[in-house]
């Protein structure tokens, strides 16, 4: 199993920049290299499954708010094929909204992801 | 499904009183109820499969673990059958060791749960 500490962090590094990728083209290649193939992502409000749906959701979360950038702010904490690590996203000049969650990942044996879920810390309002 | 939200704060109070049952054949019972046939449990420290299997671990951690008793500090955050919630146990006179963690669990349909991830976020010593 490619799961070894460089590897694990190499995916969560590769997730935050799939959700920082305005170039659809780019993104949808990062999609790839994070997920396999029928991966998912479910938080509480959007979902993706696949490369294409979840680069389309991707897309669509970016459309509706543009200039917001995903920053890790957590060790990525990993055991038994399972990834944990936390997210911060707005709270500047032109992203004035803050978001912040925590990520559970279940890892594929080709170190890729097979599922995200995500669990929302803060919202500007409530879910 | 019965994942409403009573059915699963319903679920993680069982749980955690699992973990606080002393006498085998109530916590075996706790453990039914809490988990599926082939419920599981990790964390980067122990881990159980099947009723028997997650009794007798949590057995084994009691018995190492003498006075320890597990509460809930956070409140049971759940989406798309997944749910999040925190524990601390320790930090008494008579259980002086301070430990904590975030649960990550995983429903099935009749709104047991098909498996727990644990993450420790507070340890006496560095696993």
């Amino acid at each position: 199993m490619s799961t070894n500490k460089n590897a694990i962090d190499d995916a969560v590094v590769r997730y935050i920049a799939a959700w920082n990728e305005t170039d659809a083209g780019r993104r949808r290649t990062l999609v790839a290299q994070t997920w396999t193939e029928d991966g998912t992502f479910r938080d509480p409000i959007v979902g993706g499954e696949g490369h294409d749906g979840i680069a389309a959701m991707i897309g669509a979360v970016q459309q509706r708010l543009p200039f917001y950038r995903f920053r890790l702010i957590s060790g990525i904490d990993a055991h038994n094929g399972c990834v944990r690590y936390r997210w911060e996203a707005g709270g500047t000049a032109e992203a004035p909204l803050y978001f912040a969650g925590t990520d559970f990942a279940i890892l594929a044996p080709d170190g890729r992801f097979v599922s995200v879920t995500g669990f929302l810390d803060a919202m500007p309002t409530a879910v």
